[in-house]
């Protein structure tokens, strides 16, 4: 297991690009918005999916879709895998033969934010995953939002883009940038493979909100907590609860809410000690 | 034609649900969430997808999605819709054949935050559609911003959904929400193709970021203006830019930003004129 932390590199220019147009006052500007380009995740000789990306860390992504997918497992053994960023082409190979044919031929595919999650497949692991009673200490909360939101990012530098963050106690290990909010996920989740790092002492946390996929991604990794500064839907709650994964919402200054798996929080702080977020922290509507 | 605006139900018991949970006190909290459920659209005798919706709308949202889609066109006859809320289906019946069995099996589909679209079927269309030089003026960007923030909604009583609003100068026409922007989006298509809501004058705002496919569908709606107070990716732009759609994001406030169509701005007000936006009218955080 790498000691690295890995953080976001908003300075590659291969993630951005600059772009005229105009402000609201009529003058000229030139910003920065982050790239968005398909790629097309083969696994051996199977198309699988083609999702929208801003191109980092393709092979942790291909990895984590197929395993939060169902499609890998942790004991599969990876034998090769060929990129190619101008076909924007990625192929997982594996020792064991794998075949979806028939699984997507079901078609049965959710969207609603969602890259295609089979719910079948995954409510079938769903049930059989324990999460550990891993305590999580509120002082961890507001040590790892106010250091996710002054590390440097595609997002304080061009908006409109999705984090996730893989923690420990109040320790960012990990902080992926997607376009979509599930691929941020996903690559965590590759990191997390090929890294072989274990996910029972580890927190997650999501710029996205709290749906039933991202609950369903996030026990299926075996995480025991995610925190989100956004909202929630039921069904995410209702999951979560199932699941008895630690579900924690709306997470901006000193303020949470926590819907499912409370017990494993400490409250070894008082919010009043908290000082409220500085406003270029905080994440714009809807990024 | 229909003169009714349509606006969001908040007070509909079906579209959200009160959950238990704790604040960052540790104090009992009872709290309102979205609802989220799956909703399978079929055309025809073929099942299509299965998106997560708050479940408002469902014929809207499945002619949408399927026109969004190029699997129906505004000339397509609909011979009937059927509705089973306890099945979580939707059937919509053409008077034309359809056949998306060798479209499906292409399993092209995209994601990043997408409900599958087709790129393929899409481009195809897209060079042919010129979008009029309908002018927008910046006091209706304005005047919209405000009224939609101030508009009971989802949103403000619960959280975590997306918005999409139709609109014509500053007047805001229909309101749609859900847990997927692209949900919102489609139930605008849909209830433009139900009530025979010609394109060529509206403007449509979105909360969600201004993405490929926000813009893919706009364009196939032949709406020529779509602003969002998110932020843009650079296929966006791009793609607004070859299809001459006026792009507006980041649009909060006084503040906006314009990265393609310029042309059909027409600055009438001042912007130091405009009132800063209300703290509890900005929506908060990736939701």
């Amino acid at each position: 297991m790498s000691n690295d932390v890995v953080n976001p590199a908003p300075e590659d220019p291969n993630l951005t690009e600059r772009v005229e147009g105009i402000d609201h006052n009529g003058h000229s500007l030139n910003t920065l918005v982050p790239v968005e380009q398909p790629l097309t995740l083969y696994l051996n000789s199977q198309e699988i999916v083609t999702v929208m990306t801003i191109g980092d860390y393709p092979e942790e992504l291909a990895l984590g879709f197929f395993l939060n997918q169902n499609m890998l497992t942790s004991e599969d053994v990876i034998v090769g895998t060929d990129f190619d960023s101008d076909l924007g082409v990625i192929v997982v190979r594996t020792e064991r033969e794998t075949d979806y044919e028939e699984k997507l031929s079901k078609k049965i595919r959710t969207s609603g934010c969602a890259q295609g999650t089979s719910f079948g497949d995954i409510m079938e692991n769903f049930d059989c995953i324990k999460l550990p009673e891993t305590k999580v200490k509120t002082s961890w909360l507001y040590s790892l939002s106010q250091k996710i939101n002054a590390t440097p990012s595609l997002y304080l530098s061009a908006g409109a883009i999705h984090g996730s963050v893989l923690c420990k106690d109040n320790r960012p290990l990990a902080y992926m940038e997607d376009v979509g909010r599930h691929n941020a996920v996903d690559k965590i989740a590759g990191h997390m493979f090929k890294q072989e790092i274990r996910p029972e002492d580890k927190i997650l946390y999501t710029t996205g909100r709290l749906t039933s996929e991202m609950v369903l991604k996030t026990v299926q990794m075996g995480i025991p907590i995610l925190i989100s500064r956004s909202g929630f839907t039921a069904w995410g709650v209702q999951l979560a609860r199932q699941a008895n994964l630690t579900l924690i919402g709306r997470a901006r200054g000193k303020r949470f809410v926590a819907l499912s798996g409370t017990q494993r929080l400490d409250f070894d702080v008082n919010p009043e000690e908290i000082p409220a977020e500085r406003t270029e922290a905080q994440r714009k509507a809807g990024q």
